[in-house]
């Protein structure tokens, strides 16, 4: 039988216990507990494309992924399946059929990324595993300025990790913004066209040192201009990190095909 | 040496991988964990009192206790070092010196309590072990007329668990609130000067029957009555539970004694 559906989900989770969104041979993933409960619904084998990566510790909100099947469960029996299924950790927000040629990382227009940083001197037992507990108090208006600098399409390298398997460091940032709350929260976010390996958590390394009085706007600035990885600070730790949305051209297919 | 010191701690933790605050045989208590890292740093073994205990599972924003020592530590050394020793579950918001007739359990004058529900169709992944998951909508205005019914002084064996160590049934709750956000999430806060076994739980189940249209206002106030744990409703699970704050008559002792 040939593989005619595709199917979207849309799905949120804690990343804490994995190795990330990627099936490995090392740890367990996202993908691998997703593709088995879908192939345990189905009865037959399934890979399954991701919008993109999350690394080991990184969050996810609304994560993106598709699938090709020719099972005839309704897409809201996918949905409600897996969700009995799956563990308390990974939840299947939406499930919906998707046109033919629909591919979740192609067709990807946009993500939002968030970081959350717990500025205060004392961290919150309930935030450990969602926010990067920092005790010395930040210049949130140093680090507004300075992700002022970033929306624009350019050259990305100075926040790019070694090991990043796409050849173009060229990204268009659309939306780099921080909103504080009273309680010390503070979150960046962060919307582009794409990302490249641990770009959110370096800048935000970087946005945290102008946060210290360590790195000034015009040094910032020429952090950006260099496109070397040297220059930039440190990597924020991933469970700050949440995948928010994956923005796609158009809405996918409403309702069953006929 | 004499233990003429007492220090007074206002602790913060997620009782998710706890077996409750009360040091047991059977699993890993609060209060073991505590006392074995306050030992660690008195070099003497020590016995601390909690306001009282939280059942397996049960969070605390502000749990107070307190312990007897000759250590000659400033208070805020107590909090530094035990942070430091302590897991990233457990943490000292405060350590200060009180009274030497200070008694974390005896002079405790009223104790916050919040119950947090999520309802909404699809769970969240990152409130599992802090809510209450109703996927089903409540009525919030049939819970609200019922909370109504119950601050005043009176006999609450009818929200109270077998197993009880306390023998007078007698409780004066002094708040009784609801909360919601458009998100879903809606807070139960309950104050009193003292709560039976269970009986946040037990009233919270009793409640979210109201909520279903199982149980009427009146049906509510009978229950209440009739002083029977029979005829209340199921117990709600721990993990919507937090012990939020306890009040002391006044403020102890501040800075070092003389």
């Amino acid at each position: 039988m040939a593989e005619n559906r595709k199917i979207k989900l849309t799905l949120s989770y804690d990343g804490s216990r994995y190795h990330g969104w990627q099936r490995q041979k090392n740890g367990l993933s996202i993908q691998e507990v997703l593709e088995d409960k879908i192939s345990l619904m189905t009865r037959k084998s399934v890979r399954i494309t991701g919008s993109g990566r999350t690394d080991a510790g990184v969050h996810a909100v609304g994560q993106v992924c598709h699938f090709s099947t020719s099972a005839r469960l309704p897409a809201e029996v996918f949905k409600n399946g897996l969700n009995s299924l799956l563990p308390e950790d990974i939840l299947v927000r939406r499930a919906e059929e998707a046109p033919e040629n629909f591919h979740a990382r192609y067709d990807a227009e946009s993500k939002v990324y968030e970081y959350r940083i717990l500025n205060r001197e004392d961290p919150d037992v309930f935030l450990r595993a969602y926010t990067w507990h920092i005790a010395r108090p930040l210049d949130l208006g140093a680090m507004e300025n300075c992700l002022a600098l970033l929306p624009g399409r350019r050259d990305f390298s100075s926040f790019r990790s070694a090991g990043s398997s796409n050849r173009n460091p060229v990204r268009r940032i659309l939306r780099a913004e921080l909103l504080a709350s009273p309680n010390g929260l503070v979150k960046l976010v962060f919307e582009a066209d794409g990302f490249l390996r641990h770009m959110v958590r370096n800048i935000v390394g970087t946005l945290v040192g102008a946060g210290f009085g360590k790195t000034t706007e015009a040094g910032f600035l020429g952090i950006l201009n260099a496109m070397d990885r040297q220059r930039a600070g440190v990597k924020a730790p991933p469970e700050g990190l949440f995948l928010m949305s994956v923005r796609y051209p158009s809405p996918p297919l409403p309702g069953p095909r006929a």
